[in-house]
C-alpha cells in the first residue's frame, strides 16, 4: 500500500480552511448519509447490490460499503481487482471484457487467490473467443478455482455485449460448458440512460431493457440452464431495476458522491436522495477586472461531463466556472462584478463526473463536520489510481 | 523517487507487441528528432528554450532536452517544482501565480535548496499582495537566497496577468524594491493563440502579443529598471516569438510529443516539423455487427482538446475513436464494416492533448525502433504526476 505522505498525514486533525489546494475533499457525514440511504433502499426492494468501485478505487471504501450491506465490488480492470484484493476486497467482478492472454492469467491467478480466502472473483464475456481464453487461462492454474462468469447483453449502451435472445443463450451454454467457469447469469447495464434529464425517458429507456433482459433470462431457462441473477443497473435508473422483478442486483456507484451531471436530472420521486460527498477545494491565485482565477484547472478534475460547478456555502455567491485550462479554472460573477472573490479566497468545486476526478488523486481527504467549518478525520488511499489494465 | 513495478521493469527488451494495454508510449527516436528540430531552431534564433514541464513531468526528459541545449524547465505547480528538483532538475521557472502562504514558504525552501546547489528559481506574479506575500515567505528562510520574478502581462489569454503597459511597470518596481527579489523580466504568454488553425491568424495574434511586450518592456526599462528577458511562447507560434526580436527564451513545451490537436494546426512554413511521438497503445475487448471496442476509454486519455485520432500504421485502415465513456473506446469503420478491427487487436492511439493525458499515468514506456517493429528500451518516471499543489 502507498505510503500517506508526511504532509498530507499532518493535516489529521486541522481545519478545513488548512487544507492544501486543489484538494480532493470528501464530506463524510454526506457520503455516509449517501450509503445508509442505499443500503435501506435495496433492503426494501429485497436486491443486492455491488457498487461499482470504478469510482471511488479505494478498498477502505469499498470495505464501508460492505458493511453497511453491500455484496463486494465491481471494477472494470484486471488491475482494479488486483489492486483491491491486495487491500482485502474478497468479492470482486469485473464488469468487463478481458481478451489478453496475459491478463487472463491474472485473472485466473486471483480467482485463486481469492477463492483460498473464502472469496471469489467474477467476470464478464461478450464472445465464444473470450470464453474459450478464459476456459483455457483457468486451466493453467494448479487450483480447482472457479470463477463467476456473467454473459453481458447489449440493452441500449451499444459498445459490449452481445444482442438479447439467442446469441446470449448460446454464450451462456458455451459458459456452462466448461468445468471451472460457473454460468452465474446476465449483465445488463444501459449507461447511456444514466444521463436521460428527464424522469420519464429514463423510466422508458429501462421498461425496454427489462424487458429484453427478461427474455433473455427466459430463453436461456427454457434451454436447461439456470440464470442465478441479472445485475447491472446506475444511479439514474436504479428504481426501475429494483423494481422491475428481473434484476437481483444493483451496480449503482456514483450515488456515493453525486457528481453535478448525476445531479442535473429531474428526480423520480422513488429516488433516494443522494447528497454531493465529494469537493475540489482550490483558491484565487489572480484577481483581474472582469475575472477571478482559481488553482484547479482540468488536471484536478474531469470535464468530460461538463465543468465543476461552484458550491455555494452561506454567504457565498453564484459564481460561474470557466475552462482555463490544465490548472487554471476562471471564475465570473455574470453581471456584478462587485461578487468576484478576492485573492487568497478558498472556493470548492463539485466535479461534473466524480469517477475520472477521482483517478487524478493518490489520496482523499475526509472532513468531518462540513465544508464550512469541518476538520480533517482521515486520508483514505484510492488505491487503484491509475490502474488501467 | 517511485519504484517501476516489476510487470513495467519486466517488460525492458520485449517488443512492442507485449506491452500490456491500455499503456502510454513514447517513441524515443521521434522524441528525439523533435529536440534535436528544437535545439537547432533555438540555436539558429539566438534565443534560449525553456520547455514547459507541464507537458512531460519528468526529471529525465527535463534533463535530456537541458543536455541538448534547454535552459532548465517551466513548470506550474509548486510541488511539480519539487518533484522535478528532488529528481535532479536545478533550474526552475514556476511560471504562474502563488498566493498561499504555506506555499510560499515551500517557493522560500526551495529557492534556497536551489541555491545552495548552484540552481535556481523563478515565480511569477501579477498582483501587488503576491509580491508583498512573497517576499515575507522569502525573509523568513534563513539564507540569503534570491529568486527570480517574472511579472506576468495577459497578452490575450485572458486568464492571469496584469494588462500591459503601465500596471506592469508598477509591479515590476515593486519586485525591485525587495532585497531578495530579482526583477527578471516578462512574462507574456498567448495560450489560446496556440490553438487558433490558420497559420495567419496565429501570425496577427502573435504581431499584437509582442506589441505589447515591447511596449511594455520598454516603459519599465524607461522609468530606470532593466528589463533582463522576455518569456513565454507556445509550439503552436514558437516561430513568430523567436523572430520577434523581443522574446529571449521560449517556453514551448508540446513540441516534444505533439498531439492531435496541435497536429490540426495549419503548419507555419518557418515552424520546424514536430512528429508525434507519444501514443496510447490499446486492444480490441469486444467486437460487435457496427462497431469494434477497445480498452483505452477518458481515464487513459485527456480529452479537453477532442478525442484521440486513430494512428495508422500501414497496412492499418482509417478507424474513427468515438467515446465510449471512462474505460472504452468505441471504433467506427465508417460505411465499411469489413474493416473493423478484430478481437484481440492491438492499436495505437495519438492523444488529443498530451500534457493532461501524461498526467494520468505514473510511468511512460519508451520505445526504440518504432511502433510496428520496436524494442521496450526504458521506462521513464512521471515524477510529477497528480503534482497539484
Amino acid at each position: 500500500m502507498k505510503p500517506i505522505p508526511d504532509s498530507l498525514r499532518a493535516s489529521i486533525g486541522l481545519r478545513v480552511d488548512l487544507i492544501d489546494t486543489p484538494a480532493l475533499v470528501v464530506d463524510l457525514d454526506a457520503m455516509e448519509r449517501n450509503i445508509q440511504r442505499m443500503a435501506d433502499f435495496a433492503r426494501k426492494h429485497q436486491v443486492r447490490w455491488r457498487p461499482h468501485a470504478k469510482l471511488h478505487k479505494s478498498a477502505e471504501l469499498a470495505l464501508l460499503m460492505q458493511q453497511a450491506g453491500a455484496t463486494g465490488a465491481c471494477v472494470q480492470k484486471v488491475s482494479e481487482a488486483e489492486a483491491l484484493a491486495a487491500a482485502g476486497v474478497n468479492d470482486l467482478y469485473i464488469s468487463n471484457q478481458v481478451i489478453a492472454g496475459a491478463k487472463l492469467l491474472r485473472v485466473a491467478r486471483l480467482a485463486h487467490q481469492l477463492g483460498l480466502r473464502g472469496g471469489r472473483l467474477a467476470l464478464a464475456v461478450d464472445s465464444e473467443e473470450g470464453i474459450e481464453r478464459l476456459a483455457e487461462a483457468m486451466a493453467v492454474t494448479a487450483s480447482d478455482a472457479g470463477i463467476d462468469v456473467f454473459v453481458e447483453i447489449d440493452v441500449g449502451q451499444r459498445r459490449c455485449g452481445v444482442p438479447p435472445g439467442e446469441p446470449a443463450v448460446a454464450l451462456a451454454l458455451a459458459v456452462s460448458r466448461h468445468a471451472r467457469l460457473r454460468f452465474a447469469g446476465l449483465h445488463a447495464y444501459h449507461g447511456r440512460a444514466q444521463h436521460l434529464r428527464g424522469a420519464q425517458a429514463r423510466r422508458e429507456a429501462i421498461a425496454t431493457v427489462v424487458q429484453a433482459a427478461r427474455h433473455t433470462r427466459d430463453l436461456i431457462a427454457a434451454a436447461g440452464l439456470p440464470v442465478p441473477l441479472v445485475t447491472g443497473a446506475g444511479t439514474g435508473t436504479l428504481v426501475h431495476e429494483a423494481a422491475s422483478g428481473v434484476y437481483g442486483e444493483l451496480q449503482a456507484g456514483s450515488f456515493l458522491f453525486m457528481d453535478a451531471d448525476y445531479a442535473s436530472n429531474e428526480r423520480e420521486p422513488a429516488q433516494p436522495v443522494f447528497e454531493h460527498a465529494l469537493f475540489v477545494k482550490t483558491q484565487v491565485i489572480s484577481s483581474q477586472e472582469t475575472h477571478a482565477v482559481c488553482d484547479a484547472g482540468h488536471k484536478s478534475h474531469a470535464i468530460d461531463s461538463g465543468l465543476p460547478i461552484v458550491a455555494m456555502l452561506p454567504p457565498e455567491r453564484a459564481l460561474r466556472y470557466a475552462n482555463g485550462g490544465d490548472e487554471h479554472g476562471i471564475l465570473y460573477a455574470d453581471g456584478n462584478k462587485a461578487r468576484l472573490p478576492s485573492l487568497g479566497r478558498m472556493l470548492w468545486l463539485i466535479p461534473g463526473h466524480c469517477d475520472p476526478t477521482v483517478n487524478l488523486y493518490d489520496f482523499l481527504i475526509g472532513v468531518r463536520g462540513g465544508l464550512a467549518h469541518g476538520v480533517v478525520e482521515r486520508i483514505i488511499r484510492v488505491d487503484a489510481r491509475g490502474a488501467l489494465t
